[in-house]
């Protein structure tokens, strides 16, 4: 629930946040991080209004030049008027104070410019996880009047993936003549692509790149007889392919096309599905903090601490656990 | 609910894994990445007798030689005698046949050895998340009588980390001279790390890797004033610096003889918190998917989905929706 006081705190930023603030804005994403109370009420009040935001994941192995080809989509967004917000998964720590990266120092050329929006957010450290709290600060940012809201993560972990994945429209990045290591981890990356971009495109092998891909594609594409891969979220048709030169801009404007059409491309069910999979997310992870609160409240504590003893020495399986915190929740 | 013949296959793979077989033991792991039936009836079979094998996380950004450390530290400890397991969390796809990387390879050389037992797991496509498929994987290990089991992951995402970190001792594995963006990564691991190795050793400016990593160690080492990070996991303390050259094995006895010293040193709290926060992880993870499965079954299904797209169009706020979940679980 929610206090009067947290309540009027979230009214005051959020009307000066809509009405253009950026202070309040930056102050609503830290009580997002920091998933206070004011973040819930902030929630409550903005979701309403929110949903009318073109929301793309840009995510791709380190190397691949994302940050640069962000910089370079904000240009081309501004240059045709539209208002642009950035949350970028910075993979460095919030404890040990993470290094700024030279692209995000890039983007600062913004500054000065009201129409830009951009906000690191550490990729550790959120109680209920990364995904529900990017969710809720670009349902934020949406509310606050942007037009295309860009989130960028690095995209080597699971969490970073379905971070990008959450979006309406997921962009992978790749650059040419990558290791090892790092072509493995791009297979499971290109599972939740809706754009492929080769970036440096200038750099020898970039064609040859593409052209992998797109053979690569074409031999995981899913036949029409394929059973989605959830009920909510099908599998993505093949992802169009595009290179791009992020650092003279070459390309972008084509990409900003291909987002566009991406997301007006009506196709039956799919745009939906993936603002239902979104929703579905972020429910869920509210109900976790609930029920979380619940067993953890002053007269329960004892008993679940208890339990969980229990099964960490092994005299308790965790399934059977689980049954009693259920029956305890149902008993309210 | 565990059906009648999926606690008999479960009871026989079980006994068999128990007795040696290798190949019932690969069927049981399967199980549990597909999370069956068969899975929960046999964790439930195998819970009481685990408990005994130290979990090992070896964790690093690609590249630090980690598959190689592991290879090694195989050696060593078949060398004294022990048995071991190795989970190693592929970055790569299931679904679009994650590539073999080299250093696996490498480890087929234990093919033929039955202390030996290797495991490759898809780090993306599990249900309920990668750390409580890890977590239950390594406690059928365990139950099927392996001394040391190794878990293996690439830390760059918040999983992999997670995994890692759910291990008894936690070594994060460096190598000098990473780019910055790896660096950037390695801040957040260090968080993490009970034992940290810098690898590749023989490379110029290891020395110069390990004297940064102590000064940066000393710098945001936890003062006795410090507030833990959470009850259930507090801070380790000061992790110890080893430096390796893996693919020689030089220095992995002094690693092997540390992994048994954090094992030993009996911090007070400390190794029974990783226990703890392991089992509140997985009854959690259970927990989840109890309600996911009330939520959804016939009864209520058409309720929750109607539910969900109310907040995917925005008619309803995703607190409001959890709470009316929370209402209809609580009412059984």
């Amino acid at each position: 629930m929610v206090e009067a006081d947290a309540a009027t705190r979230a009214a005051q930023l959020c009307d000066a946040a809509v009405a253009g603030d950026r202070l309040s804005l930056a102050r609503l994403l830290t009580a997002v991080e920091n998933r206070t109370a004011v973040a819930e009420a902030a929630l409550r009040r903005l979701y309403p209004t929110a949903g009318r935001a073109h929301l793309v994941g840009i995510t791709g192995p380190p190397g691949s030049g994302k940050s640069t080809l962000v910089a370079a989509l904000i240009a081309d967004a501004r240059r045709a008027g539209r208002t642009v917000a950035v949350i970028a998964v910075d993979p460095s720590s919030p404890i040990t104070g993470g290094a700024l990266l030279g692209d995000r120092v890039r983007m600062q050329a913004y500054a000065a410019d009201d129409a830009v929006f951009i906000r690191s957010m550490a990729s550790r450290g959120h109680a209920g996880g990364l995904a529900p709290t990017t969710t809720t600060a670009a349902v934020v940012m949406d509310a606050a009047g942007f037009d295309l809201i860009l989130i960028e993560t690095v995209g080597t972990g699971q969490s970073e993936v379905e971070v990008a994945a959450a979006a309406d429209t997921t962009v992978v990045v790749e650059a040419p003549e990558m290791g090892d290591e790092v072509q493995a981890i791009k297979a499971g990356l290109l599972e939740v692509a809706d754009l492929v971009v080769v970036n440096k495109g200038d750099k020898p092998g970039a064609q040859r790149t593409a052209a992998q891909l797109r053979a690569m594609l074409v031999a995981t594409a899913p036949r029409d007889d394929d059973a989605p891969r959830s009920p909510s979220r099908p599998r993505p048709k093949r992802p169009e392919i595009l290179v791009t030169i992020a650092a003279t801009g070459e390309g972008v404007p084509e990409l900003l096309a291909a987002l566009d059409r991406h997301r007006a491309s009506g196709r039956v069910g799919e745009s939906s599905a993936a603002r239902l999979a979104r929703a579905e997310a972020q429910v869920w992870a509210i109900l976790g903090d609930r029920l979380r609160e619940r067993l953890h409240q002053p007269t329960r504590a004892a008993a679940t601490a208890s339990l969980l003893a229990d099964v960490a020495e092994h005299r308790m399986d965790p399934y059977a656990a689980a049954d009693r915190l259920l029956k305890a929740i149902a008993e309210g």
